[in-house]
């Protein structure tokens, strides 16, 4: 269908990858409807047509057939997220790698994955399995892509947000409870050192930057203007 | 739009998400774009219909916003797999976790940020970036579900594709070496060794069930017959 050569070319292309190969296209190729889905994909990328899959594979040293069913065939299944791994480890060792898609409907004949050196399963909710081809492209090249990507997991987004030294976050919170102790706010003195740590808690834990300390002692000049 | 209401609901049914919330939706609800898109996840998702994003989240004690750019806000900053693994340590504390997603082209507005505790952004392609909102649900629902899944990266499908003991292994090994050896299989004395470990090596890489060693044990037989 030309709706999902256009959805895989797109979904490849954010996710970089380019080598697109297409086996004897149900709509024949070009086509305009994989044009329009491909969001400008086709600039960037263009699909070589071949009209059997042996021919497609010809120069690809290792094949993942893409399949949401047990085979019976012997052959070693990966995640989606193993596969990545695995062609990249591949490709770093001067491997061209194939991922291999089937039919809208039906997928691939059970002849094409004995094609394949490894099939690879998405794993997904076993009472509601929908993805489509597209959606299928999607999931894999992101997890090339993921295989290679350095991000970490979690982080602060610019320079500006590195936490303040930590003798300024001590001013802050010394000045703090100096005025939170001449506003009365600490009832008891058994019970200060614990609201004492409570507080330092909360305002160290937030990875105060030096601009959020200046705009807090800002903030309590201005409550102890109210009357 | 529409489409993505019926796009977002099918990829979270996909990897097990129920709790689909809409806020001011363009099109109105419910919306027959949205019902064709869903493939029937609307059998199973009930969206919940709020006026604002506030409303929305009222219940949620960690919210992820999505978007592509940096905002220059201070706030952590995950990937969708950090963001997955942060989701389902928080739920399992007990807390309600949201994913809040923008508009098809403009995506959230910095109040809207401002609402969340973090933001999740995907890694991508930086000269190619075309992931609607479908796709963006899609691979954060399976971020979701990979936090929690347990399949191997890689395995063997069944219980009959368990390698063969290592004894029958053995026997086969030194069937094939003797009729190598009767067929003038190893020129010289020399190579023998050498020639011996490669085909070894070829013959147990191949993790060989034990039906395929009877095949192969047959296929052995067979080419003996041929004169």
């Amino acid at each position: 269908m030309g709706e999902n050569i256009g959805a895989a070319a797109r979904a490849m292309l954010n996710f970089g990858l380019t080598d697109l190969r297409i086996v004897a296209p149900r709509d024949g190729w070009p086509n305009d409807v994989a044009g329009r889905m491909a969001a400008g994909a086709f600039d960037v990328i263009t699909p070589k047509l071949y009209q059997t899959l042996p021919g497609a594979l010809a120069d690809c040293h290792y094949v993942f057939a893409t399949t949401t069913r047990e085979r019976g065939v012997v052959k070693p299944v990966f995640t989606g997220r193993g596969a990545g791994i695995e062609a990249l480890t591949r490709t770093q060792q001067g491997q061209k790698i194939a991922f291999l898609f089937g039919r809208e409907r039906t997928g691939l004949e059970n002849d094409e994955i004995g094609l394949s050196h490894a099939i690879v399963t998405i794993p997904v909710n076993p009472e509601f399995y929908s993805l489509n081809l597209g959606q299928a492209v999607l999931l894999l090249s992101y997890e090339w892509l993921m295989a290679q990507d350095e991000t970490p997991d979690k982080f602060l987004p610019t320079a500006a947000s590195m936490p303040a030294e930590h003798e300024k976050l001590t001013i802050f919170l010394e000045r703090l409870e100096a005025d939170l102790e001449a506003g009365g706010f600490f009832k008891t003195l058994e019970q200060k050192p614990t609201m004492q740590r409570n507080i330092r808690a909360l305002f160290t834990r937030a990875d105060l930057t030096e601009q959020e300390l200046r705009t807090l002692h800002g903030m309590i000049k201005a409550l102890k203007n109210v009357q």
